[in-house]
């Protein structure tokens, strides 16, 4: 943020009095722009023993599997997101909708909150998604997939199934999916 | 919003390509202003049978009674967040901590998200706290409660303690507040 939102005029980065940390600060209308976490809604659709992946059609992770997901939208609740998402990304329903896993992202500023529910009819592709297709768990390509919360839900989902409990996690994601792709992390 | 955080023009609002909705967009620079719900974290400090209540020293609803929450920074956990407002609202900290309930209140575009845990020493109170006390179910304060998910909150855990269950909810708030408080819902 270099300048004011609603005045235009450059802002300055300061504490503000009574708080303790460094905001955007309009020096003409005094306004504190506040940055804030965005939060990141999806759904992992299920299917008898599968699950629906969606392989990435758009930068970051083009060509790698992911759940469907994206940001949270205003005046929407996270359900209706996620089946948003679902829509948009793989073109597909789902039902029995359940809340399963949350993740801090607190590097990138992001919040995970998934659903998994039962795929209700068909699915197909849309524009940030070049192919869709369903997974046994040994078909689940570990080494592809986009992103760490996508090996992690995975990982879980197909374990809770053997008990058919499904507890609400929430975590920062694990680093089984840097070992998956082969991905160094930084010492 | 009225001008581009980035460079200072005025932004028009339009449908960008590949878009589906109105978004806030620089004619200049290009950029679209994505506008997102924000997260508000919290946390119920729990002291055997009672529970512990801030009156809150600002708008809105200032000396009403709530539990310490307030909007997740950049940079944290959930968790975390939840912990830094129990001490700044509360002067409290708080051990064995617990996700307990999700809330969607699309209509202010915010995400909640609170906790539970068993206060760990001494409270006090923060600038934005008039007074904070511990209250067992019969002593609350139910028509001067601040918020309607602090009702809803209050409510459910009092009744998941006769079982030991604390099950993670998600919903939008009751209108449970509005009959505590007497106030009138818009027909």
């Amino acid at each position: 943020m270099k300048y004011c939102s609603d005045c235009g005029t450059e802002v300055v980065k300061k504490i503000p009095i009574d708080d303790d940390r460094l905001r955007y600060v309009c020096p003409q209308c005094e306004i504190t722009h506040y940055q804030n976490p965005k939060v990141v809604v999806g759904c992992l659709p299920t299917s008898g023993k599968q699950v629906l992946l969606c392989r990435r059609a758009i930068e970051p992770r083009i060509g790698f599997w992911t759940i469907p997901a994206g940001f949270m939208e205003n005046g929407e609740t996270m359900l209706e997101g996620a089946l948003r998402e679902t829509r948009e990304e793989a073109a597909a329903k789902v039902k029995d909708e359940t809340l399963y896993r949350l993740f801090d992202i607190p590097h990138i500023n992001q919040v995970y909150v998934l659903y998994f529910g039962e795929l209700d009819g068909d699915f197909g592709i849309g524009p940030e998604t070049l192919e869709s297709r369903l997974f046994s768990e040994d078909e689940i390509p570990w080494s592809e997939l986009a992103f760490p919360i996508v090996t992690d839900v995975l990982t879980e989902y197909f374990e809770d199934r053997k008990t058919g409990e499904f507890p609400i996690r929430v975590s920062i994601p694990s680093p089984l999916w840097a070992k998956h792709v082969g991905w160094k992390l930084p010492m």
